[in-house]
């Protein structure tokens, strides 16, 4: 491409409104613009990366054996609600009426049309296992779309779904989705992990969400030091502690502690560190047959985190996990919040398992302005459930038992699921067994957030310059920049001749071939974050040569014109394409 | 593609809604699914045909030196508003609202987003001329869809946007798109003709449609037997014919004529044919600076057919064109609609250049149940205005003055036009010109019906097994048919060698290696249309042969196994591709 006949909408200043520096630089580098709040058109440099990102996971997805098909962005109303999520899908589902005031959505997923599709199409088990993939334009009514296409509403994804008579099918296509996302991902050129999830209520068995790692990612991504178990913060267990609880030293005393009402305040007032001491949290419990529910109380250990999803899943917890008001506190335990406590505290108890293995602690002593210190498990109250609770932190033993965790931070670009029967079994969707029997079918589904990788490819690889493109998905591979050519037909044609040899070696060049100062060029260039730089000048010509910069170099280098193409192929060698 | 892995959704009955072959032909071959009035799911076997007829719009497009972008497809209400479109545009567009109440729309089209767009990102005429398209997804709410995807509300469509400083680039894209769309359809290997179609009142000054030949196009198409000259039955030019009108030889005679109101009953009852006689039509005139409009009379031959468009686009005359009720008529003349006549009307008239032509012909006297004969221009009332109002006919004499008419049915899959600056000055678009001036830009826009061109190469191309596809848009080009693949490992064998060996060729394969009867399998791939058909059976292996048909070919052919990629290649060479 010739930049004198494309758009480089390249800009120096970072617009105000972009917080995060993907959006800056996509605003920046002249690949998107704002149509309105969560609506991105993609300009040329854009859509160049987001196209190739694109047939990389088509790629991948059609040597997977899936098929692909392209279902409609606006979905009927009747198939949400036969799957009961026309009324449980919230504001982000763009309901809309057609001329004739028929109830429609601009579909945010596709679960329901595949399934109807699927109980039309296939009536034998001898048709299965079978998974289709769309990339596909779907929307999301966000209440504060923001960061760019990082969170739009208006988003390019390839979802995938899969139907199956049986687990095992399931499993195994499964794992291909697995295998096929690493080399997604792996081709893209991206630093990632595939991480264990949550599955949540829907009675999925399985998930994996695949995180591009870079430090301002919103996700926390645990990692073993000592083998390949990765999980999400919501999923990541924490072992209990190793060997017995210490046997108690201490009595158990009431102490004054007047104002303090903190796990941080009463630890400093005490002169005690906050890991001697426990947390108690007040939370909804399940509703029993009757409709009612009481309070369930949750122990941590004072330096822990409440991992809310753990604990909702938990049996006679209330989903989603509610706090307890300081009414509700008040009128149960006859105190305000900080100063709750296990000792005979008139509720029903859940103590995380790091919590369980203190000895000699302290806690509130349900009536205001008291503590308890001293105190002991089993000898001062039952210890009762024992489980999960918390975040895990840094330096936790990996559950697999090999090495300890890290933390990292990761942007979700990728999740796999196994729905099980959730849709199928709404929708009645079932295929004849081996016996001639109807079989409610199984489901996996597999989403890639297209768009949004482009924009975690940034957030992963940027300087102060600008973008640094992993070559796969750079929107050019290489830039030519010639010097002054507008003033010397002899750069000028050495520029065009460089042009037309890289082209044809399968190189995606940009000839920088406009009429401007070399540091604009260069600015641009480096901006727009093209991995490969070679300047044409006189100067260079008249010795032979051509200057090579790769983005990230330090320092730039003279090669012989006659092994530009070499030079290039050693460089950046087209197999990974 | 080993069928055995693939959706081969084949149907025998002929869904009872399908009301055109092509719809028929798409839902029995398993292409597409209906999901809601007017809304598809492409198949996978419907998506590769789909996928095709993109990539060959898209290379030639980028060919062309325009510039793919993305758009969002969800539109803010405001841009609409501000070219006054929201008003405008009816049923059509799909309107919704977002969470927080705001107004959007399912884009039918993006005029008003591309001119946003560029209004902020050009600002010299040194930009220009530049080119940008989109290949998208677009939603029509059409009252009564139907035809499957050849009128559907959801649809793929290539849209293009030019921008210009003056009228002469313009025309100079205008000329490089009409020869990439015929490069585009010459490509797909469509029978097409591009013709003049009308630019209506949009002040745009040219306009051509590229129509799909099919004897069931909705569209009449309009060629020259002598030379290029085309155009659609609303623009084809209807010359005055030659020579002088014939002198006068009768005298002017009322006759009764009682309950004849038709042409072709006066006719008969008069026993002279049509084309001697004129029929009178009242029309709404246009309004007058009070907001008042008469009605005008359209006089044409007996036989010819008022062209409305031609007719509406008259000073004088009403647009759109409204017919005067039999009330109005009855008001301004005394009589019904089909006693009407010229002489001594009192309304203004417009004479078609044909009805100017005759003498001593047949009118209706103004007055119920009574014609005149006889009657002469000029001697018998004044002839007034003449001008073209007819649709052509078979037979005409080409505009151009080189042979005559012919006239064929058409499906409309292109069209470039000439905005001009309808949306950039009520948008204000402006770049700076030499001289430093804002200057208002030109336009012009250039859409292709993807997703209905798939629809109307197969109105064109089948027979009564099904779909005949050109090669380059076929899902598949060539078939191997495994005879008993499952019971004769030598044939299971020597069709995956052919299959590999095709493939490494370039090919795109089906090996139809599924467990069923040859016949089921030979409907089947003539069902879907795969142009090239080679079967592997025992009996032909044994004698070193494979049977070789083309799917339109009378006769099957033997040919030996080693020479089965020689033979294709000569065939169907790839370089059509």
């Amino acid at each position: 491409m010739r930049a004198s006949r494309y758009l480089i909408a390249t800009q120096k200043e970072t617009p105000a409104d972009a917080e995060i520096v993907s959006h800056q630089l996509m605003l920046r580098a002249g690949m998107i613009r704002k149509l309105a709040a969560g609506l991105y058109t993609w300009l040329p440099m854009g859509l160049r990366t987001l196209r190739k990102v694109e047939r990389i996971v088509r790629e991948e997805m059609d040597k997977s054996g899936a098929q692909e098909v392209l279902m409609p962005a606006v979905q009927p109303a009747e198939l949400w609600q036969e799957s009961g999520r026309w009324e449980q899908y919230g504001g982000e589902l763009l309901r809309m009426n057609d001329r004739h005031g028929r109830d429609f959505c601009f579909g945010p997923t596709h679960e329901e049309v595949i399934t109807d599709l699927i109980r039309n199409e296939l009536k034998s088990y001898k048709e299965l296992p079978a998974n289709f993939y769309q990339i596909q334009t779907k929307f999301r009514d966000e209440r504060r779309p923001r960061f760019g296409v990082m969170r739009a509403r208006e988003f390019i994804m390839k979802d995938a779904y899969s139907f199956h008579l049986d687990g095992d099918s399931l499993e195994e296509t499964y794992q291909v989705m697995h295998r096929t996302y690493c080399n997604i991902f792996d081709r893209l050129g991206l630093d990632y992990r595939p991480v264990e999830a949550d599955s949540g209520a829907i009675g999925g068995s399985a998930s994996h969400e695949f995180h591009v790692l870079a430090d301002s990612g919103e996700d926390a991504v645990i990692f073993s030091t000592g083998s390949n178990y990765a999980a999400n913060i919501e999923k990541a267990v924490a072992l209990p502690p190793q060997g017995d609880r210490p046997a108690p030293s201490q009595d158990m005393q009431e102490v004054h502690t007047p104002g303090q009402r903190t796990i941080e305040a009463v630890s400093n007032y005490l002169r005690l560190p906050p890991e001697q001491s426990v947390k108690t949290l007040l939370v909804k419990g399940e509703e029993d047959e009757n409709g009612q529910s009481g309070l369930v109380a949750l122990i941590l250990r004072g330096d822990h985190n409440l991992n809310e999803i753990k604990a909702e899943n938990l049996p006679g917890v209330a989903e989603p996990l509610t706090m307890a008001t300081d009414e509700e506190i008040e009128n149960a335990v006859g105190c305000q919040p900080g100063s709750i406590g296990p000792v005979k505290l008139p509720v029903p108890i859940i103590v995380d398992r790091s919590a369980a293995h203190l000895a000699d602690f302290v806690c509130g002593a349900n009536r205001d302005d008291y503590h308890l210190t001293g105190v002991n498990w089993e000898r001062d109250m039952p210890l009762g459930r024992v489980e999960d609770l918390r975040d895990v932190v840094e330096g936790d033993a990996s559950p697999d038992g090999k090495g300890t965790l890290e933390i990292r931070r990761g942007i979700e670009v990728g999740h796999i699921f196994k729905l099980g029967n959730k849709y199928s079994k709404a929708m009645n969707a079932t295929v004849l067994d081996e016996n001639g029997k109807a079989a409610i079918l199984e489901m996996g589904c597999y989403g890639i957030g297209v768009s949004r990788i482009v924009a975690a490819a940034i957030e992963q690889n940027h300087d102060d310059k600008g973008i640094i493109w992993p070559q796969a998905i750079a929107p050019f591979e290489v830039a030519i920049v010639t010097l002054n050519g507008h003033k010397s037909p002899v750069v000028a044609e050495a520029g065009e001749k460089l042009y037309e040899q890289l082209r044809q070696a399968g190189y995606d060049v940009l000839l920088d071939d406009r009429n401007d100062r070399p540091g604009v060029k260069f600015a641009d260039i480096e901006l727009i974050g093209i991995p490969h730089r070679l300047v044409v000048s006189e100067r260079g010509l008249g010795a032979g040569t051509l200057e090579y910069k790769g983005r990230t170099d330090e320092e730039k280098q003279d090669i012989p014109v006659e092994e530009a193409l070499s030079f290039l192929v050693q460089k950046a060698p087209k197999g990974g394409l």
